[in-house]
């Protein structure tokens, strides 16, 4: 692998690093505040958004000479880096970033989605390396990448693995993409505290509903169960449509990952056909390792020259 | 694309024809009557098989000289050829077909998933040509193939598209594959006639609940409108986890597209999140056509030398 700038970005930060050969460079994240830059609506915040990451990719750059830069994001992104529209980035939509950008810094310039650099990523650390892996994050919401027979998927327009978004509760819960019933709505950090609330409880977040539980607090317990039920169906759902094997959870709610898992697993093996049970690897990934996992990945896609 | 035998073997059939360069060489069709050879269990059916195959494929070799022979087949086949189960060909578990075939024939074998070979015919013969292309198949199941980005998806373990397996209901109706609630609980040929069954009606054949529905029946209409809302919600949560934007629907139950086709437009776009309603092209293969279509894919997944 050449040198590459890696940049993770969020709605509310910047975080970079050299990924080179011999892995990362330096561990050294440089963080950025975005926020009050994205709020803007429209064409100000696209220009704002732009302008930070011209800021910080070229004060990077004076540490060294990068053959390509490489961004992850969350959103809907297209293989021509334009930004369909991203929920956490309010004011961004069809923005030709990809574009954009190399354009300011006359370098080659992959824009990919983070669940995506994230799935590449740990794909590429896994020793032996599987055929496919795919990649659920679980935070604010639920999002994924996928590998699958050593290529990413990044699909026809730029929507592959939202499987946030997969239909899991008939007439079940509001989401914010605009339908109800939607997998993250079950089973994000979101989803628990609103499922807290409904069920008389304070509406305490995942750590505070994960202390309470791993004190033995029994609604707690379930309500974490619960999502591990429907992570689990989410996951045979996708086993049993693309026969992947390998399967990584990432994101903050992993911190509960003894929580989740029991759940998570029991669906799993009930809701896949026979011949796939006790065949699937399902683990998590750290939440202090994950950050690393999607620039090593970011990168990694900036070599393929796909994106 | 090379002179090559491709063949269509289902539980009482085999069809083949020659492909060329020039599309089929002839249209003409082999059938051979395979009952009775595949009810024995264990390895006299896989023997009895080998011979048919080995019989037929020999006869028409006579008439040509293959650059390598195809088949399509129904079951779960891994990228080695090895048919690891085939509900629709009993008695058959863990047979290496391709290598054995290979032994026999001194020519190079392809051994393939029948609905990925329609997928991947369906995807030649588009103009212009998608990204991506996802298949349906109904028939007595709901069977699946996905071409994606170009290439057929196998999965790790050969039983990718699944899609009649995912589940639908819970706690729903008991599925032959041991699960409750599969998609093709809902949407197969044997699922109406259940359906009508259960609703008081004599369990009509597709056929009859067809005519019944298009003289103006009202329960036939329904339950041929509500097979069509649970394959429009399978290809919401297939179009969302890999993005492929081009679906074709074949397999008996096309011929009654128009009772199907409300229930599964109204229910995709209902299940898809916004960016994504209205850009799938969804649309049916008809049932003549599909069998030549399989060949064709059969005989290209030979040319790609990938299973």
């Amino acid at each position: 692998m050449k040198d590459i700038l890696a940049l993770d970005v969020g709605g509310t930060h910047i975080r970079s690093a050299w990924v080179t050969d011999s892995g990362m460079r330096d561990d050294e994240r440089v963080h950025a505040d975005l926020r009050g830059l994205t709020t803007a609506a429209g064409a100000g915040a696209q220009e704002a958004l732009l302008a930070a990451l011209v800021q910080h990719i070229e004060l990077r750059l004076e540490e060294g000479n990068a053959h390509a830069v490489a961004l992850g994001m969350p959103g809907f992104i297209d293989r021509h880096g334009v930004i369909a529209a991203s929920p956490n980035l309010p004011g961004i939509s069809d923005f030709p970033l990809k574009r954009l950008l190399g354009e300011r810094l006359t370098l080659p310039v992959t824009v990919a989605n983070d669940a995506l650099c994230a799935a590449r990523g740990a794909w590429l650390l896994e020793d032996p390396r599987p055929p496919s892996l795919a990649m659920l994050t679980l935070g604010t919401g639920v999002g994924g990448g996928l590998v699958l027979d050593g290529r990413p998927v990044i699909g026809d327009g730029g929507t592959a693995m939202e499987i946030g978004h997969i239909p899991m509760v008939p007439k079940g819960h509001p989401c914010g993409c605009g339908k109800r019933g939607c997998l993250e709505q079950y089973a994000s950090a979101t989803a628990l505290t609103r499922i807290d609330a409904e069920a008389g409880g304070p509406g305490r977040d995942a750590r505070e509903l994960a202390e309470a539980a791993n004190s033995g607090e029994a609604r707690a317990r379930e309500i974490y169960q619960d999502a591990g039920r429907y992570l689990g169906l989410g996951v045979a759902t996708l086993v049993q449509l693309v026969d992947v094997r390998t399967v990584r959870i990432g994101g903050g709610l992993t911190r509960s990952w003894n929580l989740l898992e029991p759940g998570l697993r029991s669906s799993l093996d009930e809701n896949l056909i026979p011949p796939l049970r006790g065949k699937i690897d399902v683990a998590p990934v750290a939440p202090e390792r994950i950050d690393q996992i999607a620039l090593l990945g970011a990168a990694d896609l900036a070599c393929l020259d796909l994106i």
